[in-house]
Protein backbone atom coordinates (compact mmCIF):
# COMPACT_ATOMS: atom_id res chain seq x y z
CA UNK A 1 0.00 0.00 0.00
CA UNK A 2 1.67 3.69 -0.87
CA UNK A 3 2.50 5.33 2.08
CA UNK A 4 4.62 8.60 3.17
CA UNK A 5 7.65 8.53 5.91
CA UNK A 6 8.02 11.73 8.02
CA UNK A 7 11.83 11.80 9.10
CA UNK A 8 13.76 14.27 10.51
CA UNK A 9 17.10 13.38 8.68
CA UNK A 10 16.88 12.89 5.09
CA UNK A 11 18.00 16.24 2.97
CA UNK A 12 14.72 16.73 1.40
CA UNK A 13 12.49 19.44 1.35
CA UNK A 14 8.93 19.55 2.26
CA UNK A 15 6.65 21.69 0.84
CA UNK A 16 3.16 21.94 2.90
CA UNK A 17 0.58 24.15 0.77
CA UNK A 18 -2.54 24.98 2.20
CA UNK A 19 -5.28 25.99 -0.06
CA UNK A 20 -8.25 28.00 0.84
CA UNK A 21 -11.06 26.81 -0.94
CA UNK A 22 -15.09 27.62 -1.05
CA UNK A 23 -16.66 24.41 0.06
CA UNK A 24 -18.66 23.68 -2.77
CA UNK A 25 -15.76 23.36 -4.85
CA UNK A 26 -13.55 21.52 -2.27
CA UNK A 27 -13.73 18.29 -3.93
CA UNK A 28 -12.91 19.46 -7.43
CA UNK A 29 -9.82 20.97 -6.18
CA UNK A 30 -9.36 17.11 -4.52
CA UNK A 31 -9.60 16.05 -8.12
CA UNK A 32 -7.70 18.44 -9.65
CA UNK A 33 -4.91 17.86 -7.72
CA UNK A 34 -4.86 14.40 -7.84
CA UNK A 35 -5.19 13.97 -11.62
CA UNK A 36 -2.01 16.97 -11.67
CA UNK A 37 -0.30 14.92 -9.31
CA UNK A 38 -0.45 11.24 -11.27
CA UNK A 39 -0.25 13.37 -14.97
CA UNK A 40 3.04 15.21 -14.23
CA UNK A 41 4.29 15.93 -10.98
CA UNK A 42 4.77 12.23 -10.48
CA UNK A 43 6.98 11.78 -13.53
CA UNK A 44 9.10 15.01 -12.34
CA UNK A 45 12.85 14.60 -11.84
CA UNK A 46 13.47 15.41 -7.80
CA UNK A 47 9.88 14.37 -6.84
CA UNK A 48 9.21 12.41 -3.95
CA UNK A 49 5.37 11.81 -2.66
CA UNK A 50 2.64 14.35 -2.42
CA UNK A 51 0.07 13.63 0.31
CA UNK A 52 -3.52 15.36 -0.25
CA UNK A 53 -5.91 15.89 2.82
CA UNK A 54 -8.95 17.57 3.09
CA UNK A 55 -9.86 19.93 5.82
CA UNK A 56 -12.95 18.65 8.26
CA UNK A 57 -15.03 21.71 7.70
CA UNK A 58 -14.41 21.63 4.44
CA UNK A 59 -12.85 24.78 3.55
CA UNK A 60 -9.50 23.59 2.84
CA UNK A 61 -6.90 21.13 0.90
CA UNK A 62 -3.43 20.67 2.18
CA UNK A 63 -0.82 19.46 -0.26
CA UNK A 64 2.26 17.98 2.38
CA UNK A 65 4.64 17.20 -0.68
CA UNK A 66 8.13 15.86 -0.57
CA UNK A 67 10.96 16.81 -3.10
CA UNK A 68 14.74 15.98 -3.16
CA UNK A 69 15.73 19.65 -3.50
CA UNK A 70 14.40 22.92 -3.40
CA UNK A 71 16.04 23.52 -6.79
CA UNK A 72 14.08 20.00 -7.94
CA UNK A 73 11.22 22.37 -6.67
CA UNK A 74 11.79 25.34 -8.34
CA UNK A 75 12.36 23.64 -11.55
CA UNK A 76 8.69 21.86 -11.30
CA UNK A 77 7.14 25.48 -11.58
CA UNK A 78 9.46 26.54 -14.83
CA UNK A 79 7.77 22.98 -16.24
CA UNK A 80 5.96 23.82 -19.38
CA UNK A 81 4.10 20.48 -18.13
CA UNK A 82 3.53 21.51 -14.60
CA UNK A 83 3.03 25.32 -14.81
CA UNK A 84 -0.43 25.19 -16.23
CA UNK A 85 -1.63 22.62 -13.20
CA UNK A 86 -0.04 24.97 -10.60
CA UNK A 87 -2.25 27.79 -12.51
CA UNK A 88 -5.41 26.20 -12.64
CA UNK A 89 -5.64 24.78 -9.00
CA UNK A 90 -4.71 28.58 -8.00
CA UNK A 91 -8.12 29.47 -10.00
CA UNK A 92 -9.90 27.40 -8.02
CA UNK A 93 -8.12 28.20 -4.15
CA UNK A 94 -6.47 30.58 -2.76
CA UNK A 95 -2.72 28.54 -1.93
CA UNK A 96 -0.38 29.18 1.02
CA UNK A 97 2.67 27.34 -0.07
CA UNK A 98 5.05 27.00 2.87
CA UNK A 99 8.84 24.94 2.08
CA UNK A 100 10.26 23.50 5.01
CA UNK A 101 12.43 21.20 6.78
CA UNK A 102 11.35 18.13 9.12
CA UNK A 103 13.22 19.47 12.52
CA UNK A 104 11.92 16.62 14.90
CA UNK A 105 9.39 13.37 15.30
CA UNK A 106 7.86 12.94 17.82
CA UNK A 107 5.80 9.77 18.80
CA UNK A 108 3.49 8.29 21.45
CA UNK A 109 4.73 7.40 24.53
CA UNK A 110 4.48 3.29 24.72
CA UNK A 111 4.27 3.43 20.93
CA UNK A 112 1.00 1.14 21.42
CA UNK A 113 -0.08 1.50 18.02
CA UNK A 114 0.92 2.40 13.98
CA UNK A 115 1.56 5.05 12.00
CA UNK B 1 14.75 5.84 14.58
CA UNK B 2 11.53 7.59 15.19
CA UNK B 3 9.10 8.34 11.89
CA UNK B 4 6.01 9.02 10.67
CA UNK B 5 4.17 7.75 8.33
CA UNK B 6 1.10 9.19 5.99
CA UNK B 7 -1.28 6.87 4.75
CA UNK B 8 -4.91 7.29 3.12
CA UNK B 9 -6.86 4.65 4.83
CA UNK B 10 -6.08 5.07 8.80
CA UNK B 11 -9.10 6.27 10.60
CA UNK B 12 -6.90 9.43 12.46
CA UNK B 13 -7.23 12.78 12.06
CA UNK B 14 -4.09 14.90 11.18
CA UNK B 15 -4.15 18.70 12.45
CA UNK B 16 -1.74 20.69 10.34
CA UNK B 17 -1.19 23.86 12.10
CA UNK B 18 0.76 26.92 10.34
CA UNK B 19 2.93 28.96 12.80
CA UNK B 20 3.17 32.90 11.76
CA UNK B 21 6.07 34.07 13.13
CA UNK B 22 8.93 36.84 13.61
CA UNK B 23 11.69 35.34 12.16
CA UNK B 24 13.50 36.12 15.28
CA UNK B 25 11.22 34.23 17.41
CA UNK B 26 11.32 30.78 15.35
CA UNK B 27 13.90 28.71 16.85
CA UNK B 28 12.32 29.68 20.37
CA UNK B 29 8.77 28.71 18.82
CA UNK B 30 10.00 25.49 17.41
CA UNK B 31 11.78 24.47 21.03
CA UNK B 32 8.58 25.65 22.85
CA UNK B 33 6.59 23.11 20.69
CA UNK B 34 9.21 20.69 21.13
CA UNK B 35 8.81 20.74 25.08
CA UNK B 36 5.01 20.82 25.18
CA UNK B 37 5.12 17.88 22.68
CA UNK B 38 7.85 15.96 24.57
CA UNK B 39 6.32 17.16 28.47
CA UNK B 40 2.90 16.90 27.90
CA UNK B 41 1.18 15.99 24.51
CA UNK B 42 2.95 12.39 23.83
CA UNK B 43 1.46 11.49 26.84
CA UNK B 44 -2.37 12.08 26.36
CA UNK B 45 -4.85 9.63 25.46
CA UNK B 46 -5.27 9.24 21.07
CA UNK B 47 -1.97 11.20 20.25
CA UNK B 48 0.03 9.20 17.93
CA UNK B 49 2.25 12.02 16.67
CA UNK B 50 4.13 15.63 15.81
CA UNK B 51 6.71 16.10 13.18
CA UNK B 52 7.90 19.62 14.02
CA UNK B 53 9.08 21.44 10.35
CA UNK B 54 10.50 25.09 10.10
CA UNK B 55 10.24 27.29 6.89
CA UNK B 56 13.17 28.13 4.95
CA UNK B 57 12.23 31.91 5.12
CA UNK B 58 12.00 31.73 8.41
CA UNK B 59 9.02 33.25 9.01
CA UNK B 60 6.17 30.10 9.72
CA UNK B 61 6.45 26.94 12.18
CA UNK B 62 4.61 23.77 10.97
CA UNK B 63 3.27 20.74 13.03
CA UNK B 64 2.08 18.11 11.07
CA UNK B 65 0.57 16.12 14.08
CA UNK B 66 -1.57 13.10 13.92
CA UNK B 67 -4.42 12.15 16.26
CA UNK B 68 -6.60 8.85 16.82
CA UNK B 69 -10.12 10.94 16.18
CA UNK B 70 -11.00 14.27 16.27
CA UNK B 71 -12.42 13.43 20.00
CA UNK B 72 -9.07 13.08 21.13
CA UNK B 73 -7.88 16.07 19.59
CA UNK B 74 -10.73 18.41 21.36
CA UNK B 75 -9.95 16.55 24.87
CA UNK B 76 -6.49 17.73 24.87
CA UNK B 77 -7.36 21.24 23.88
CA UNK B 78 -9.25 21.00 27.64
CA UNK B 79 -6.54 18.97 29.49
CA UNK B 80 -5.17 21.44 31.96
CA UNK B 81 -1.65 20.33 31.35
CA UNK B 82 -1.99 21.22 27.71
CA UNK B 83 -3.90 24.15 27.29
CA UNK B 84 -0.92 26.18 28.92
CA UNK B 85 1.17 24.61 26.82
CA UNK B 86 -1.03 25.53 24.07
CA UNK B 87 -1.50 29.43 25.02
CA UNK B 88 2.19 30.34 25.20
CA UNK B 89 2.86 28.67 22.09
CA UNK B 90 0.41 31.30 20.65
CA UNK B 91 1.65 34.23 22.00
CA UNK B 92 4.77 33.68 20.04
CA UNK B 93 3.19 33.37 16.59
CA UNK B 94 -0.68 33.36 14.72
CA UNK B 95 -1.86 29.56 14.68
CA UNK B 96 -3.65 28.52 11.96
CA UNK B 97 -4.87 24.71 13.00
CA UNK B 98 -6.32 23.09 10.48
CA UNK B 99 -8.31 19.93 10.72
CA UNK B 100 -7.64 16.90 8.23
CA UNK B 101 -7.79 13.30 6.86
CA UNK B 102 -5.56 12.01 4.52
CA UNK B 103 -7.51 11.35 1.09
CA UNK B 104 -4.29 9.94 -0.89
CA UNK B 105 -0.98 9.65 -1.15
CA UNK B 106 1.05 9.58 -4.59
CA UNK B 107 4.48 8.17 -4.94
CA UNK B 108 7.32 8.65 -7.45
CA UNK B 109 7.30 6.86 -10.74
CA UNK B 110 9.92 4.28 -10.06
CA UNK B 111 10.15 5.20 -6.39
CA UNK B 112 13.90 5.20 -6.93
CA UNK B 113 14.61 6.58 -3.26
CA UNK B 114 12.77 6.28 0.38
CA UNK B 115 10.87 7.86 1.78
Amino acid sequence: MSESTIRADPPLVTLINVFTVDPENQQRLVELWQRATDGVMRHLPGFISANVHRSLDGTKVVDYAQWESQEAFNQMLQNPFASPWVRELAELGTPAPVLCEVLSVHRAIGESRTP
